[in-house]
């Protein structure tokens, strides 16, 4: 049999792409979910609520890949451009269709429960070019489309995040691995933390020489963390995989230092995990992150299980009054110091009866900052009943990543911490 | 003068938007920028690190816009892809730019504090093509790149975002506004909340059908708030401002019920203004939201001044231990239940001593769902001393929507309730 890559191209339609009112989330999903199927994307490209500019698109995409898939265009407000084109595009004629029509009535009535809502724009969600076919939508009103010309399938999906995925995972992705002959294709990750990106490239510059043609290498930094993706493709999935195991066993050695764990999985995740195992629990006392540490921990119904609950002391008086750090302390040193950290830590355990808790404080900016404190400047504290370890980290640049930098550091100190405890 | 509207194009560079492995925020902030001096983003494309590829879409963008901005191919791993492209298509040499090789070194030696970590591929990236202009990059070691061949602009920076974005605003924006005469844009949003976008639309036809040519109205729904923007285009700057401000007026007595705010802050920036304008004060008790409201709330400086705290009671025994939730009422009824999230607020008022405070406890699934209680079940309560308000939600779909869900329509709560309160 002979297994070719499949070239995918990615189009997501809307003026609001254009002016950055949003950030386009859907391709990297779709663009995933093609990957794991042994589609490769090629390109993708964003276009304007304008016909001409679509159907360019179309043409040009239309060139280079096998499979077509455009998300957006299809809202009640978009103005009945794409539909239309689409249907001019592949030569056919609007017609109502009756199932569509009944789940947008049977969405109004019994989900959304507001019938009175209903209105002439919604009903036309019913309308689709003869020449498709619809892909049922469960979540929403706007239908998919499926639309095969030649050797080539052009698919059209709402772009309302939900929707999408939805549609994606039910219908586009099981029709596509009916209709191509696919590669197989397969991942492994090696998580790692504490090194650069470039240091990290210079320690495995031979292993990642040696590698065979099929298997490729992909350095995938993300605050301070590096993942490491080795991506085989071939014929035979066992022998793929097996060859990946063979590689890993090359490249641990090599990054032992830094290596966390060969799983795709978030910060969050690996801590979520290891006290899982444990049966132990954890909290957080938040001055700097705000809760996003919560929050992240919080993200996965998986991760979250050995997680309690957390103390946001924005305000000073709060962690003196429920975390029960000392006031003088925090008048002598400031809020943003060793001594307070780790107040921070005990008192997070004993309100919260976790075994391990997390302390953050910090000056995020944009303002705050002075010479002895600059913006950026950060004291975290991770430790369990009888150890507490805290550290200084110096951030830059603006307040959002400093957050996030602390969130994710944090975790990975509560982790070095929880190894060292075994 | 001839202002014309000057069309740009976003490249991307980079195989790890291919395969979906990291969301590209770069392009929605580019094209923000742009829009703002009055520069129109009319594609946005992303290919992977071939070279073939990279030179497809210069060729294809240069025939429809007069500015082209790449991001990304820059990193120190990227295999020397994209500035040896980008030297080739501009016919000029590679030259080491000593600015660059000692702004390198200087990051090494006195910010990254690793001189030993510096590396070939570091030094490396002081070479630049010599027919481009430097762009010097404050924030990293990969400089912009400016180069001009007729009309038109071609523009490369490093995908690292806070390097994009300070090479953005230090020296591309000036730059461009330097060499373009471009025509005056000017912006109207209005923030509005309960009513769904078909609705709005069908209230607001008329007066959108009436607007003049060169101004437009956009919708841009999220998470059940939809913002309206007014985009008016043309010469004159302060006549567009005063022709926006008429529209305004025509406007709002249209969406009254649901009007929010005529600036384009988010809903947790609102809550703040308000709460800093009434110099009052706001705390959470988040169960099922693990500390997201709190995220948000901290999220930018301006908002989180008068916010002072949480507790993020994802277990039930910190319900009792710190909120002081009566447990018997736990145990009859539940933790999503009226009483308890009623309880969640006044704990918090008492526990963190504010003016106001928010509670949420809900099934945010995907386990954890009952016929009673179903995945997406949610009771939010909001008050003061004097009065608390409780209500229930029922969202769908998957966890993280329905905490961003819970989180915006919470604080939504609070927003109204202020508003009651005056």
């Amino acid at each position: 049999m002979n297994r070719k890559v499949v070239n995918a191209s990615i189009i997501t339609i809307g003026d609001e792409l254009l002016i950055g009112q949003v950030v386009d989330t859907n391709s990297a999903y779709i663009a995933q979910q093609l990957n794991r199927i042994g589609i490769w994307v090629k390109r993708r490209v964003a276009v304007g609520d304008v016909k001409e500019d679509i159907r360019k698109a179309l043409d040009e995409e239309s060139k280079i890949s096998n499979v077509i898939i455009m998300t957006g265009g299809l809202g009640p407000t978009a103005d009945d451009i794409t539909k239309p084109l689409l249907c001019e595009y592949f030569g056919g004629q609007m017609i109502v269709n009756e199932e569509v029509l009944n789940h947008v009535r049977y969405l109004f009535e019994n989900v959304y429960r507001r019938p009175g809502a209903m209105l002439e724009v919604n009903l036309k969600q019913a309308e689709v070019p003869d020449v498709c076919t619809v892909l049922h939508n469960a979540r929403g009103t706007a239908p998919g489309m499926w639309f095969e010309t030649n050797s080539k399938v052009y698919i059209s999906l709402p772009g309302v995040p939900h929707e999408m995925k939805g549609l994606m995972q039910e219908k586009v992705l099981p029709k596509l691995k009916d209709h191509f002959v696919v590669p197989a294709i397969v991942h492994q990750v090696i998580f790692t933390a504490g090194v650069g990106e470039s240091m990290l490239a210079d320690k495995i510059k031979d292993f990642e020489a040696a590698l065979p043609a099929h298997i490729k290498l992909a350095y995938l930094p993300h605050y301070g963390m590096v993942r490491l993706r080795l991506t085989a493709i071939g014929d035979d999935k066992n022998k793929l995989e097996q060859e990946l195991e063979t590689q890993l066993k090359l490249l641990k050695p090599l990054i032992k230092d830094w290596y966390v764990i060969d799983e795709d999985l978030t910060m969050q995740q690996v801590v979520g995990k290891m006290l899982k195992e444990r049966k132990q629990t954890a909290s957080t006392a938040e001055s700097c992150t705000g809760g996003y540490i919560a929050h992240l921990l919080t993200l996965d119904a998986g991760a979250s299980s050995n997680y309690k609950g957390t103390v946001v002391c924005y305000d000073n008086q709060v962690k003196v009054d429920v975390l029960k750090v000392d006031k003088k302390v925090i008048d002598e040193l400031g809020a943003v110091s060793e001594p307070v950290v780790v107040q921070m830590v005990k008192g997070a355990i004993d309100a919260l009866k976790t075994d391990y808790a997390i302390a953050t404080s910090g000056i995020m900016g944009p303002d705050g900052g002075s010479e002895k404190k600059p913006v950026g400047m950060v004291w975290v504290a991770v430790g369990n009943k009888e150890r507490i370890v805290a550290k200084e980290f110096q951030f830059r640049f603006d307040r959002v990543r400093n957050i996030e930098m602390t969130a994710i550091n944090a975790l990975n100190m509560l982790r070095r911490f929880i190894v060292e405890s075994d």
